[in-house]
């Protein structure tokens, strides 16, 4: 299923996107698209009746309709960090030998086609487009990548917006960087995990102006999904509605030759994953 | 005021310890103690009415009654690291010249006399007493110490528990050692700024197993209250029921001596600043 969530900043509305690619209010039949949902089988159960029978749903307008994101109440947005063959060569890195775990904020995440916001006083605001996984069941200490892959709920496009003079150049930790106001848009969907098939083997791609900055694959990723959730619950517990963004491939300003492509404002960006949808920003001033 | 939940761990009821030390139900006043009640003038007018006239409420019986963490609804943990001249001399980093900034995610956060776990696999837990600041106003590219101190709800002792191996010697980030479950007691009270007094001659104390370990004093923080919220708003929108850890005076057990006292199953910790109350906490295996 194509979850998602429509209306106004603060006042979304639960919704479906059916087959067909009609948009459907799914006001009726559950309150919100959150970790509660993801961890109540019968209320998902509803939404797959619902889903299975579209027509009987209400259609919505979606001329004109924001798109937030698609996941409301998110508890902690966990990242990795360098987790591409290609990205971890284009900035320099050595290949991790464990995961690289840094964290943004939940209210970094807006919705796909909102504004992001260059910060005031940077001057290397950059792209990042990123396989995201939503978390549907607690996790702790995980021992097999089969637990790790029950406690993935779906999936989602994300954008892991970056600073990387606040990242990399303003005396430690990379947090610094990644949690400017807008730095995370996430959607247009929650792909339920049994549609979105193997997640090792989606196609990930980002523009800048219409020109393709980005076009990885997560069959790239060094630590693939299963690994990512089952390490991560060693370290921290993964609640419904957790959000782990999992790096991103080569392709990032950074890493292009100088002078680099920072963004600026005026600049738009676009992103997709194979069958997740796709993103769109344009960048002001803050 | 001091603005205290107490109940069972996600049912707690919000309450006021009245200046004769009488526990005080705040149910018919306010619905809860989060960022809402901060940012809301006109709530938090009836809660110092009613702080004013205590006879009026009904008295808690505190014996038996658990104490939550005194803020419920937290949107992120924003924790600085380094701050203390003593404690960045005892780790032999240099003296930061900018704030360093990591993160807590706020499920991290639990009462100030819960259990904490020693995570599986631990062989560096830690603790750190600090000074926590409870955001009330949206700050926003802050300019003046003034701006920050105004956008200043309250004060909280804080437990910045950590992992030293997690943390520096796994690959990368420090959020790695600092999101293990229960690794951030904060409590018993959320004091109000205008009563917590001068926010820089706050002593500071932890003890282990009845060992004064920590005995600081926030005179010695490197980069003072105004200013953390003045430059944390440079970087991130800061909202109301956001905290900031602000960092821990010397005498963590990363800083003594061979053999490292870290912290293991059945130790307890406990904890003081200055007018903020106290906190104990005994260890177990997660």
């Amino acid at each position: 299923m194509k979850l998602l969530r429509v209306g106004p900043v603060g006042a979304e509305r639960p919704a479906l996107l059916d087959e067909a690619g009609v948009l459907r209010d799914l006001t009726g039949v559950v309150p919100e698209i959150d970790g509660a949902l993801l961890a109540d089988e019968a209320a998902l159960g509803r939404v797959r009746d619902a889903a299975a029978a579209p027509g009987e749903l209400p259609a919505l307008e979606a001329d004109g309709l924001r798109t937030g994101p698609p996941l409301a109440g998110i508890g902690k947005v966990v990242c990795i960090g360098l987790n591409y063959h290609d990205h971890a060569r284009e900035t320099g890195g050595a290949i991790p030998e464990e995961p690289i775990l840094f964290m943004k904020a939940p209210d970094t995440v807006v919705g796909p086609y909102d504004t992001v916001l260059v910060p005031r006083g940077s001057v290397k605001t950059d792209w990042e487009v990123e396989l995201a996984i939503v978390i549907g069941r607690t996790a702790r200490y995980l021992s097999s990548d089969e637990e790790a892959l029950a406690a993935v709920a779906g999936y989602a496009v994300s954008n892991d917006v970056s600073e990387r003079a606040f990242q990399l150049e303003r005396g430690g930790q990379w947090d610094k960087g990644k949690n400017c106001e807008t730095f995370n848009p996430l959607g247009p969907w929650l792909v339920t995990a049994d549609e979105a098939g193997d997640p090792q083997a989606l196609g990930l791609r980002l523009w800048v102006n219409g020109e393709l900055k980005q076009d990885g694959t997560t069959a790239e990723q060094i630590f693939p999904v299963a690994e990512v959730v089952r390490y991560l619950s060693q370290f921290m517990t993964l609640r419904p509605g957790d959000v782990i963004n999992t790096g991103t491939p080569a392709g990032v300003a950074m890493g292009a030759p100088e002078p680099k492509p920072y963004l600026r404002a005026g600049d738009v960006m676009e992103l997709e994953i194979d069958g997740l949808g796709r993103q769109r920003q344009e960048l002001e001033d803050a």
